[in-house]
């Protein structure tokens, strides 16, 4: 449910008229440069070979840089930094050409990782880390459609769409779950780094004078929102970009970040991305996107504050978060401690015995929470081993129907962390979980 | 929410390993034959071709199959409905030699629908209709992979992954809503032939001696669910595919047609694939598929019944039929008579007035229900304008705070469809508002 009478919901497409991509700059930037090894033919993404060359080839690329660039300390500056920072590579990509002379210089002296041929390796070429496809039976340029690298433009093109039926006024925001693809060279870390993944991204439009006030208030409320559903907040931290290492559309970029078992990871993004987008969406359709003032009687292009957040990411850490162990009365009881609003099952129900009508009552409050929550009946086994079973599985309530039940119509309600029991009247239960979820 | 507790959730990916779509069929069998005209170079199925052609043609064509094939009558029958049933093209491709030769006999009587050339075609091709795109940088055919045209093989591949974790015993279903994509040449009626579209579909595996039954009850079960949803039920009928039209992965087939108002539709096929693709995935993958029966010891590969729903073509099926027009008081009312439950707005918060504290009321109300329902607070206008707006959302409960709300704390309810008010006491909202909808 939304809690925010200011954000709509929408569900864009994947495939969208290729203009799209021209105009978000992906068809240009969104690339890696490559290189392959003559010898045995392995494909190599440029910055990962950087991983290969010790520290001494890096000084020669930029003794290198020294000599060819004396005239450009800027440029000095970015090559220095390249063979570590894929992200120069990716964002300043106008400076490819001086990049592959250089690291093609040195290439000569690094062996393939794969064969361990010495410098044996074609000039880097980039490559475009969109998916595409041809929309109708030719294969031609003319055809080519791209699978979206992120949900965001979806929610740009329809911006006034959104705006118009909502009657929503600035500052709003328009909110997109959904599947998202890019053709990744290296998958890492499970779900981390996947070539098909599932962002939860809102774009929030604001005036342009208001651009630092949101940004900061989104920033402030996205770490928030990651504490409230229960990660540790050791394990959450910022990495802010410095200025000069932005992205081409952004004036002030957040990552939010997580503390996986392999080490710090982005879960989300908060950039201020100006009004970049919708400027070069008005440029490539011909289409206007101005936004009307009511009050001031202005027409502008709006600003956007994005949060752009990896819902396979976050799903893994929320995953890993809750993974805890303990010891109880001398044996390890293994307990997922999702926020009950995460719990893939939100409530088991147990008759303590299959006798003296405790299943059928068990039955009937199953069927009646089964329409509002995601419940699950057991009544196999002892009630320990049950609770158990729920413990791993991170379910946050367990009701068991016990001999009281049967005189008193209540039941138990065990908290699945604290281990504690209480009572509760069977009538009462719907609201007593709806509560507790909301 | 899921209502029974026999079904478990899931979410396949979109791209996955290109032999699943060679063990399900789709790489050998998901084709439409295509023709070009060699003067303007127009692309045509060749089945579009056939509504061009008249009957004299049609006859034509049986008359040449005589002569060809003297000696086999049901190939004569297939031949014979060649010209308007795309279904044979598409299932019976083993013909399509004999089709082609056939049609482009044919075919050199037949202009062009595009620039009226006479029979100037080249011979036709089969086009396969699965979206192709490359994983990673080489576009090469061993790097090919396919945007699923249907979501059901992504449960087939995961049968057994689900089945142990759930620990779910036959019968019982796997169910999933997800995007579909299939690259249709013509798109047609809105939302009724897209390329990218949602499926929700069940699979429900049994004893292969129990097809029959289950087959027989998710008929009757699905074409209820849609009468249950609103839809009109004289909109509503079955199409039973008869046994020499079933697609090669069928034993009995059933299409729910809702009458759009451009013409009946399928909106959900209910299918008794038998064990066709779980074999095919054992074959092809080389991993066991069987299913291990705790009760009687036997190993077997289950059979599907399969209810494949489009919830796009369903979405629009809701919306047309949700339509109506009405006289009030000599206006026209247009409501949007959508079952509660699909409402896009649950309920509307209206302050009669901007004073005497009820906007403060009708605020609190608003953010109470807020974690629950999608709600929408309105306070511009009469009540009247703001009731008619709700109305052509489809917003089945209006809430207004008026002056009777200052002194016993009620509000009026007002229904949608019956215009009806009731008053209802605040405290008492949310339990209203979620019987109503569950």
């Amino acid at each position: 449910m939304t809690y925010r009478e200011d954000i709509e919901g929408i569900d864009a497409s994947i495939l969208m008229h290729p203009r799209v991509w021209e105009a978000s700059g992906h068809v240009e930037n969104f690339t890696d440069p490559m290189i392959d090894c003559k010898n045995c033919k392995s494909r190599f993404r440029l910055d990962t070979l950087g991983d290969a060359i010790a520290d001494k080839k890096k000084e020669k690329i930029i003794e290198t840089l020294h000599e060819k660039f004396l005239d450009d300390e800027s440029k000095k500056q970015i090559f220095a930094d390249t063979l570590n920072a894929r992200e120069i590579l990716a964002e300043k990509f106008e400076h490819l050409l001086e990049i592959k002379e250089i690291a093609f210089d040195v290439l000569t002296e690094v062996n393939c990782p794969n064969c361990g041929t010495k410098g044996q390796f074609t000039e880097p070429r980039s490559f475009n880390l969109m998916f595409k496809t041809f929309l109708g039976p030719v294969e031609n340029n003319e055809n080519v459609v791209y699978l979206r690298p992120e949900t965001a433009q979806g929610i740009y093109v329809n911006f006034l769409n959104v705006q118009g039926a909502s009657r929503q006024k600035l500052p709003f925001g328009i909110a997109q779950i959904g599947k998202a693809f890019r053709n990744e060279i290296n998958t890492k870390n499970f779900l981390f780094r996947t070539r098909e993944f599932e962002q939860m991204e809102m774009q929030y439009f604001v005036k342009p004078a208001d651009d630092k006030k949101f940004f900061d208030e989104w920033k402030a409320k996205r770490l928030e929102w990651f504490k409230e559903m229960g990660l540790t907040p050791d394990k959450l931290r910022y990495h802010d970009h410095p200025q000069d290492k932005l992205a081409h559309y952004a004036k002030e970029a957040t990552d939010i970040e997580y503390e996986f078992p392999f080490g710090w990871g982005e879960i989300e993004g908060i950039h201020n991305r100006t009004d970049f987008d919708l400027k070069r969406h008005q440029e490539y359709s011909g289409k206007s996107q101005m936004y009307f003032d009511d009050e001031t009687k202005e027409k502008f292009i709006p600003y956007i504050i994005e949060t752009s957040a990896g819902a396979s990411r976050s799903f893994m850490a929320f995953l890993v978060d809750a993974y805890s162990e303990e010891e109880v009365k001398g044996e390890t009881r293994v307990v997922m401690r999702f926020n009950p609003k995460l719990a893939p099952i939100k409530a088991a129900i147990f008759p303590l015995v299959n006798k003296d009508g405790m299943p059928e009552i068990a039955r009937k409050i199953e069927s009646n929470l089964r329409p509002f929550l995601k419940v699950f009946y057991d009544d196999k086994g002892a009630v320990g081993r049950r609770y158990r079973r729920q413990d791993e599985a991170g379910t946050p309530f367990c009701i068991t129907v016990d001999t009281q039940t049967l005189q008193d119509q209540t039941v138990t309600v065990r908290h699945r962390d604290s281990m504690e029991q209480e009572r509760v009247v069977i009538d009462n239960l719907l609201l007593f979980m709806i509560n507790k979820l909301k």
